[in-house]
């Protein structure tokens, strides 16, 4: 055993007590985002973070936003280090679940899990987080000067997050790199994800007329809105899932060779079988695990999921023709897509089948990306087989961490490094959601691995 | 002026007052076959005709069915004269429309009109034959045998008269030819409907799921059924409305010079601007009055007019995918096409793009077309020409007279013959329903000259 890894198995063996004590108050603070009696629970938990980072040494500050509140913590260690932001947050899903079999916010421990809203996700990783930096300064060993950047809206879209960076920019220093722990392991592989899809929400609305038309006094000579709709949509994605809008796969970047040899790892240890059973047997596009995994996390989608202004009686037909319907679609994007363009060739194509067919939009979330080739990442992978004590496999996610986008956008040269810790097996997003105390132990070793190999790196190699 | 002429001028002279009086009474019968409280009056609306049709000679007999009953009365003037069946209906579209100027079932005089629900819609038209056939038989005049087939659930969709047929047939004599009133002038113009569409309802139907899906976590991998249904669906018709279903043109029977020459007359009456105004200016498909009157009468459509199992809530679009998602459809269906054919070639269609999708019908109803070459069609005009002084244009109805393809099928031989006394600015299905004497006088003269034309016709030129 390493001079270092001795260290934080003797830290870890004096302060569990304390990690467990501080994870079972912060999860009885119900800080529910999506619910707005809870709004307060939101400031509660910084301060109690406040306090808590505070004894370690960090200068911590809580900033409002006209939502829920962010919070910074500084902890300079060195001028010449390099700056590393560490976001978590401290919000959590709402826990109304009837599978529930005791309290949600009154933490109780069970074979070795502490079981609680928020216990995994994101609160336990946070302090495994917290834990490892605290223990290196205390050793005086080397590690990045640190800014701890939490949100209270991770769970309700990151609404603000953005507003929060701009206002606080002043505030921040220019981070070398991002850690971020916000992500679930494949299956009980360690994993980093290197790649989330962005998100573009759009209606697409046709008006034809000003009343409905009946088919038999006027159909054929009458447009329906909704067979022009149709028509057009389908120009926009096959029946195979394969987006088809002009122009729009022109961006994507082709895998490169070390993705395509991660990728077929991750593939290979995936569980197609699985998936089917957790997402309720449903048609697949495809049964090979790896082109599964590439449409999830490395294509674009075009989904269609409703309609207004269409007939929607159970069992009923009528003649009536609309005349002004909409339709509610999103695209998942990838890396090397701007939302802006997309929806401009979205609109295009959209308007070839019929010009008065209209796009609205908001601004959409760019994906994001992280090299594969550059440094930290492999100080990741190192740090996972000394503190999970497996290679890790390199993974993406279908949708969209919000505040991700934000970081990029605000300092597109530092990575984001995304290391999980939390195992969907344990409840994430889920009744019962557990964090186990094997997880505490491998996650605060990894960490504390990671922070020091990262100490001295102030660029992507 | 012919003897004939003078004759039913001096008739319509005598009898006019009587035939005002028992419009009256028949409109004081609110005989409204949607409203189930008005039930009652379609067997009473029958009664009075039995009374009235007796008093000239008739034997009438009232038919119970599963619905609201039928009614036929036979006059039989010579056994080598041919049969023919007078179409009509007793029932009446309900009244609630607030711009009624007067109690739509407390018939008034004013102006030259007889206002009051089912004035022009159906019981002023019944009541002309009836007197043309009374006039000529009482004058000792050629006419054919005669039986009158009245229903009583033309306005709620004429569900039972294809039973009705079928237990009564052998009450009913084989007809030479079915003479039938019940449709619109155009503008001004008298008018002879030689076609009518037919009509198919369908659900399409796709499960790809037991759940609904999250498009971050496996969007790309798992199949949208929606999008799959509408790629299916744009196969069916283009943006411009034409059928793109394959084999289902194959049916359709190329126009005959005759009807081409028909159909320019009729369009350069045809009114586009009012055609809009009446629609609430619509994107019509075309501009071209000759090719927007074929798309209504001579074409199929495909028209979809909602959705089961999608999103619809206003303004919101979450990223759940649907798992089950019915599309509902119809089609409205030309002379030449079979139902059950096009439900298969439709089905083919759909399944070609995913083999899973299901279609539900129902039993449709064919297209009806009476031959512009055929006798009683130029005896029509010939009559037209004598009663209302103007050459009639021929039409076609893009919606369905549900009794028409019944008689088509219990009698394929027998020409439906269409004379409309009605006009659409006579409030046809609208407030302040009239019936103006001046139709009252020229359908009367019109049909007497056509009973008397048809007398001795037996066969089809």
């Amino acid at each position: 055993m390493s001079d270092l890894q001795t260290l934080l198995e003797a830290y870890f063996e004096a302060h569990q007590a304390d990690m467990t004590q501080q994870l079972r108050e912060l999860i009885r603070i119900p800080s529910i985002s999506q619910l707005k009696d809870h709004w307060p629970d939101t400031q509660r938990v910084l301060e109690k973070m406040s306090d808590l980072v505070s004894a370690y040494g960090f200068k911590p500050e809580i900033i409002q936003t006209p939502g829920c509140p962010a919070f910074i913590a500084t902890l300079e260690v060195a001028p010449e280090r390099p700056w590393l932001i560490v976001y978590n947050h401290m919000d959590v899903q709402p826990a109304n679940e009837p599978q529930w079999q005791s309290e949600p916010f009154e933490p109780r421990i069970e074979n070795g899990r502490i079981i609680g809203r928020g216990s995994t996700d994101d609160k336990g990783p946070a302090l495994t987080i917290l834990h490892a930096i605290h223990c290196l300064h205390q050793a005086g060993l080397p590690l990045p000067n640190i800014q701890l950047v939490y949100e209270t809206e991770e769970e309700s879209g990151s609404t603000h997050f953005g507003w929060f960076l701009d206002h606080a920019r002043e505030k921040l220093q220019n981070p070398a790199s991002i850690l971020v722990s916000d992500t679930i392991f494949e299956g009980d592989h360690p994993a980093i994800t290197y790649r989330l899809r962005g998100l573009l929400r759009a209606e697409v609305c046709l008006q034809t007329g000003t009343q409905d038309a009946h088919s038999g006094m006027v159909g054929g000579a009458v447009s329906n809105p909704l067979n022009i709709l149709i028509q057009a949509l389908s120009k926009c994605v096959d029946a195979q899932g394969n987006v088809t809008i002009p122009g729009v796969l022109e961006d994507l970047t082709d895998l490169t060779d070390v993705e395509k040899e991660k990728l077929a790892i991750t593939s290979s240890i995936f569980d197609v079988e699985k998936f089917l059973n957790d997402n309720g047997n449903p048609v697949l596009y495809t049964d090979d695990a790896c082109e599964l995994l590439q449409r999830i996390w490395m294509r674009p989608t075009f989904e269609v999921h409703g309609f207004e202004g269409v007939q929607t009686a159970p069992g009923s037909i009528k003649t009536a023709l609309p005349y002004a319907v909409k339709a509610k679609v999103t695209m998942r994007l990838v890396a090397g897509q701007d939302p802006q363009r997309v929806a401009q060739q979205l609109e295009s194509c959209l308007k070839s089948v019929h010009p008065q067919i209209e796009l609205n939009y908001q601004n959409g979330t760019r994906a994001c990306m992280t090299s594969l080739e550059n440094v930290f990442i492999q100080q990741a992978i190192a740090a996972c087989e000394s503190g999970f004590g497996q290679t890790p496999v390199f993974v993406g996610g279908g949708g969209t961490i919000g505040a991700l986008p934000e970081f990029e956008r605000v300092f597109p040269d530092a990575p984001l490094v995304l290391i999980a810790q939390s195992l969907m097996s344990d409840g994430y997003h889920a009744p019962n959601e557990n964090f186990q105390l094997k997880q505490l132990h491998d996650g605060f070793i990894t960490m504390a691995h990671y922070l020091s190999r990262i100490a001295d790196v102030h660029t992507v190699a």
